[in-house]
């Protein structure tokens, strides 16, 4: 490991963190709310003597970077700018214990929307902003922000860490240009927030929350700014903020594609219209199910098309209570926590990608067990799909299930029923927010231990950096000074 | 499909399951029981008819035999042998609907040990023996019986039949001819069965308590003659079964190997090490959350050595209802039920082999991320593992974590909480029997619909056969006549 290159590394992470937390400090002095002035002053300083110390000491280091330094790298960068990220929350006591604040934190970062607060309303507006930012930021990326923005030096760099913080079997480049790539992506993500913001406000939401919604929405966060998420929302923001979850779940490429007005590919894809059939076919199911459950057809489905989006998008804003749903519709749910949003986009969880390459290659090996002596090949829209990339994502598929189980294990010493500890962890490693049952949408992660806020924290992270920069960070071998 | 050929197969399969009834007839004779004595009869005399007409019309069809054959043939051998099975526990109407009797004998022949029945002890003793004997003709497989005791036609016509009815990613020829090696795998049940009846009868338990259960634990199946399973027998019993549950989960090669005093390489086994480890580890985890849950600790220790190895082994027994356990402890039952017993045993799940295979895949493919030019290998005993059987291996725990996810979706329309629904699921798709909650070891399945029972049927047997002959089933191809 290249310890003095990550130095310097980190260093330009902190410094961008600590301008990142400018606006909420603004917002913060201009509602006149002193603990949370004090909360980003101390954390803006804390940040300029770390990041300053470390520029000292590392500028100078070679810039020499293999694929496991960008694994470490994303890893190491993750786990800091959450630990230094939280303190706002801690040094205003609006959250007074750190293993509280680090846990919602990280949860605003990878996007998840977990919560151990079970009162939302009573933070202070600059606190309340940050949460919802840090979505914002982790949805896209940090990393991806340094490279659009200040540029990675060396191509083999930019390409290593956008493999490794990028969510996906397969990083596409758009442009050959790395640098260019993350630009682009970021002017989409940019201005597609400020799209949702002006949806919003045309549904005569205040500006405030018009602006927090969006950065939850395009980040797929799920952080609310409300008690009851968004279900005192009329149903216009409702349906708004349905579309954009959607829209915010689909791979970003295919808007590159958009742009270069190559419609035709972009609705052959196959993984979109994977995405767009699992949010179809849910929303019918569970339309079906519910019945009369609401006194309405119009809103039934509202409310089913709005919690399909949340869930299988990861975001986690709600806008009924799902536990009180029958059994079907919850599993549809707890299927789609799985499934996930797609590769290239904000969304967590497996991805519909990889879950199509799961299942075609399971259908491979069904044809050549019947067939064992022709050669067979995995398509995805109508290419050859490199057999490294298959056993990568048998492995990640793999990863994820044992990591999966072991947390299981592990969040049940915590006293809580199946249902509850399984979908705590589902909800937590796959980057959604709410589970079901005592972590249900009207509910908080608050009652589990400080153990299990750790596993969980470690799940989001895993989550969300698609598990081998936080697994690599557990290798003992990579941590040697060569 | 060659049809006749399947024809002929059939013909086989169903003589010998007529022959399998005539104990079971015999102790109802014995018994004086009428309605039972009427049932097997009747069932006798249906398999003459069948087995004697597709005899008559299929007895010269060429036995040209391909890999896809064998599968389709395992598949439809096991639901032919299921439906006519079931059919004693119906005309007796010891079980009056014929869709509970066929849920009751798919999960005695796939040795799952789920029931529907509330009271087992008002059922006739030959109806009793029935149920117990299906676990033990299940455990080995009835083509692996045919095959050692008839022989099969041509050598390929052997493996592929094998392969498709055996568990585990890879199966082994104990010898080159595989009728010897049908016949040694025969010979070690029949005579690990006897050892596991004359353990029972030096605790004192009545010969035919001691038949069933050692028929129930060879076979790792679970279906008890008590309706409190096990738990009115005293601790020693309730030891010999733990001990001999476990020794039935290990793969039989290395029983093979102890006879030829190939002591040294038994021991090396990595899969009969994980195995060991898994079932000391959760015995000795399980001990310490439950406290003093029970009187003395002897008793913690019988209760979690005894949960454990029903579990893992997917046998199903119980002598105390783990579901008032704590949560811990529950859930290390439930990562358990999904790992199972060793490849090459008579038990379930995904099988440690599998386990041990995708956690090397995995780990090889993180040191391939860390060192992308290397050429990495996975090692299994020493040697190295074909990529095809790590695809494969990959591929199935795809098609099993869908396959499970799918069914709970369709379980779930039946309005009981996720645990009761998922660990329905999970227990009988890896054949152990009991769930938790609602269909825990004191409770049964006789409340689910009969489209659930359907399902959990179809997951019993997709489990014990290992998918892929139930999935080709399903494969409108394979039934094409060339």
């Amino acid at each position: 490991m290249n310890y003095k290159m990550m130095g310097r590394f980190l260093a330009q992470i902190l410094a961008i963190e600590g301008i990142l937390m400018i606006p909420a400090l603004l917002i913060s002095v201009f509602s006149g709310e002193s603990p949370a002035i004090r909360g980003f002053l101390c954390t803006i300083a804390l940040i300029a003597v770390i990041a300053g110390g470390l520029w000292a000491v590392c500028r100078k280091a070679p810039s020499a970077f293999y694929a496991k330094d960008g694994l470490v790298c994303v890893g190491v960068s993750w786990v800091v700018l959450s630990l230094i990220g939280c303190l706002p929350f801690w040094i205003s006591r609006e959250i007074p214990r750190y293993i509280d604040a680090f846990f919602e934190i990280v949860s605003g970062f990878t996007t998840t929307g977990s919560s151990i607060l079970t009162d939302v309303e009573a933070l202070s507006s600059g606190i309340l902003f940050w949460r919802s930012f840090s979505h914002w930021i982790g949805g896209m990326g940090v990393l991806v922000f340094l490279l659009a923005f200040t540029g990675g030096k060396g191509q083999g760099f930019t390409m290593h860490l956008l493999r490794a913080e990028s969510p996906g079997p397969n990083v596409g480049k758009l442009v050959p240009k790395m640098r260019t790539t993350a630009t682009i992506l970021y002017v989409i993500y940019i201005v597609m927030t400020i799209i949702n913001i002006i949806f919003l406000l045309l549904g005569d939401m205040p500006l405030f929350d018009a602006v927090c919604t969006a950065l939850g929405t395009a980040g797929t966060g799920g952080f609310g700014i409300k008690n009851d998420s968004m279900a005192s929302y009329s149903p216009y923001i409702q349906n708004v903020t349905t579309v954009f979850m959607a829209l915010f779940g689909i791979n970003f490429s295919c808007y590159h594609l958009l742009l270069l007005r190559q419609v035709k590919s972009v609705f052959k894809d196959e993984e979109l219209r994977l995405y767009l059939g699992l949010i179809f076919g849910a929303i019918v199911l569970i339309t079906i199910n519910l019945g009369d459950f609401y006194p309405t057809l119009g809103e039934t489905i509202r409310h089913a098309a709005f919690q399909v989006s949340t869930i299988i998008t990861t975001t986690g804003f709600a806008t009924t209570d799902f536990d009180l749903w029958p059994a079907f519709s919850k599993s549809i749910l707890v299927c789609l926590m799985l499934v996930g949003a797609s590769a290239g986009s904000t969304g967590g969880g497996l991805k519909c990608a990889r879950l199509l390459l799961l299942m075609k290659s399971l259908a491979r090996n069904i044809r050549q067990t019947i067939n064992p002596k022709k050669v067979l090949v995995v398509r995805n829209n109508g290419q050859v799909v490199d057999e490294k990339i298959l056993s990568n994502c048998s492995a990640y598929f793999a990863a994820y299930m044992i990591i999966m189980f072991v947390s299981f294990m592990v969040v049940s010493l915590d006293d809580f029923t199946i249902g509850t500890n399984f979908t705590a962890v589902v909800a937590c490693f796959n980057n959604i927010g709410p589970g079901l049952e005592a972590v249900g949408p009207t509910c908080n992660f608050s009652a589990y231990s400080d153990l299990s806020k750790l596993v969980l924290s470690f799940d989001m992270l895993a989550g969300r950096l698609e598990i081998f920069p936080i697994l690599a960070l557990l290798s003992p071998k990579i941590w040697k000074n060569k």
